[in-house]
């Protein structure tokens, strides 16, 4: 089967593009290289050595004799060459990870807005309408975000992506009726996949395209069983204040004796999976498409939640460091509940990696053994919710606005 | 008061403009010409001789001593000179028209789909992102569209934005909420209204902007008091397939003789105002703006709703013309019924021009008029909303996709 990989050099998208064609697929990855750019504005870097693309494949083809093809295409502004290789090409799948994908980045500045959602938008919409276009029945697995639920759910466990509610006629008659969850979305990243899913229930409605959409969790961990295969295939391990989740600032401060930075009281609770149920999750939407004319279908992917101040706790517990409390920098509720609904995945088969069991191998293997390589000022989060917030801390880089 | 009107050209904006500036408002016109330019790719035009820009601001000066000031610009495109001006001139309000907003148009092509999401979702994002950055207590209207309820109303009363839920947590306690009315929208250009609406949600909520969103019914009618004052400030009149909505196609129809062409069985129903109406919303809707740290004020912009098939009915008894009933272009249902709440509108003293009073002056003053100017080949709606839809009939412009 041949699946296309957008944004298949970045964090989820490379060990995904890995597993899939161990597994036989025939893997076409395209990606701008977007990521390793904003490395470079950013003047931050990966902690674990992440090698050029052209490396990362010859070494995968040297290692597992599977071949995966590279297209360097921004999908944003390039429609007609994304259609021509749709029309070529006829892939049956095709996952999509490439919009910018950090919720403190999309909130650095104007720029960092406006990028965020020009580009995110535009490439969802182009992939879909490109789709439409070729004629091809593609189906399409999508990477959105719990984020998109927000984080009051009035002591309701969050359901799949749709809510059961009740409506009152004007005659008084009581109907019920199934409707996309409510978007409350945190950051203007986490609204651009609220967007993008108005983009697929018109498109899953208007056109029957096929379309799976996976609201995941924090992603942690770094390698899975593929990239683990030769150093030079190793993924990507952000720990700086932008792309680095808060797992991974946790390790990288425990790592450098540094205490672990809680923003407010902790008291945010957030969702979990590790990376190599990441790949799984994707593996087990690609078997399972949707029908033609069916529903958007929604999955939540995640495996467990845990409030920030506990995180914190286990991870100081393992490393024996300390925690430290912080002015949060987002608008947010200081403490949320979180109950997820997840069985979609558990029914498929998924048997998830959790942080009791694979966090000691992130400290050793990861912060620690490549912890010569941190560069300390980036583990801050410099990025404000809005002007209110630490009027003293100058606000961002000073990227152009045009 | 000092407002700005985004699309302050366009069939709304103009009449907006020259109401606001004889009420005694500063006002600026900022404008692409979009709609203009746009005749030019349709090879289509207003029924009416409307005049250049220009004509029409110095008419205006020397029939009211009332100057209007304009600036030709792409605000999807040239933030940083969005931004300036607004730093600089400092307006209270800024109405916003300055969207793609025809259905048909949005669906004529892979190249029109991609316009419109690209052209109206970084429209509004920049107006939003540019307040915000300017630090200007602004109070944003814009236009918004009925069309973003869907027309799945299950025989409830539409509301005017919010629609109150019941969910039931784990515990069995039943919750009442109060969401944004669920989307779902008919087209790819009612799709951006229905994104724009999360856009508006974030920003109230993150940055307190003022927001109030129109959601405006079919405007009909052509004139307005002000535009009547002299034949140079006359306003568009739209009857091609594309931008002539399905009351001006009717009209156009009945003036040259021919038969009025009702899509399928003409049984959805719409809900309409006149275009003096609209103005005096939006005056009623700046003279009443929320509070910052308000939820977005959403108002439906429509006095009457009629079934298609009866509103070809009226314009034929009116006009002694036929009624032709052909195929549908659109995907949607042949029959629906539309209820809905406008009383935001006439608690705040709005008087409407109903269809049974104004009728007669579109007829007698605009379609037969004017219907020396009309080209016959424009009236037809050649636009289709999916590929399975008449096969037969060539499928739109040759525009490119790049």
């Amino acid at each position: 089967m041949k699946v296309f990989v957008l944004g298949g050099d970045g964090f989820c998208g490379w060990p995904t593009s890995l597993h899939l064609s161990r597994l036989g697929y025939d893997v076409i990855i395209i990606d701008n290289l977007s990521r390793r750019n904003i490395d470079n504005e950013l003047e931050a870097g990966s902690l674990t050595p992440i090698q050029p693309t052209g490396t990362r494949l010859r070494v995968w083809q040297e290692s597992t004799g599977r071949k995966i093809v590279f297209h360097n295409l921004d999908i944003a502004t390039n429609y007609h060459r994304l259609l021509t290789l749709i029309k070529d090409e006829r892939p049956e799948a095709i996952v999509h990870f490439a919009e910018q994908r950090a919720a403190p980045y999309s909130m650095k500045s104007a720029y960092h807005k406006r990028y965020t959602v020009n580009n995110n938008l535009n490439a969802t919409h182009n992939v879909l309408c490109a789709i439409v276009e070729s004629g091809v029945d593609v189906h399409l697995a999508h990477l959105g975000t719990m984020g998109v639920y927000g984080y009051g759910t009035a002591g309701m466990k969050i359901p799949e992506g749709y809510l059961p509610i009740e409506v009152t006629t004007d005659t008084g008659e009581k109907v019920h009726q199934e409707i996309l969850y409510p978007a409350n979305p945190g950051s203007i990243y986490h609204m651009t996949k609220t967007q993008d899913q108005l983009f697929f229930a018109y498109y899953a409605k208007n056109d029957e395209i096929r379309i799976t959409d996976l609201h995941q969790g924090i992603v942690w961990g770094t390698n899975t069983e593929d990239s683990l295969l030769d150093e030079r295939l190793v993924n990507r391990f952000d720990y700086d204040g932008d792309y680095g989740t808060v797992l991974n600032r946790f390790l990288m401060q425990a790592a450098v004796g540094y205490p672990l930075t809680v923003h407010g009281t902790g008291g945010q609770t957030r969702a979990f999976i590790h990376i190599q149920d990441t790949v799984r999750c994707i593996q087990l939407a690609l078997e399972n498409p949707p029908d033609r004319g069916d529903r958007v279908r929604i999955l939540n992917q995640m495996t467990e939640t845990h409030k920030i101040r506990d995180l914190a706790k286990l991870v100081a517990t393992t490393t024996n460091s300390e925690v430290a409390y912080v002015e949060n920098p987002r608008k947010e509720d200081p403490e949320n509940d979180l109950h997820v609904r997840n069985d979609l995945f558990l029914d498929l088969g998924l048997n998830p990696t959790t942080l009791s069991t694979g966090l000691l191998t992130e400290v050793t293997d990861i912060a620690t053994k490549y912890s010569y390589r941190v560069d300390l000022n980036k583990i801050p989060c410099t990025s404000v919710w809005t002007s209110k917030h630490f009027a003293g801390i100058p606000n961002q880089t000073s990227k152009g606005n045009n």
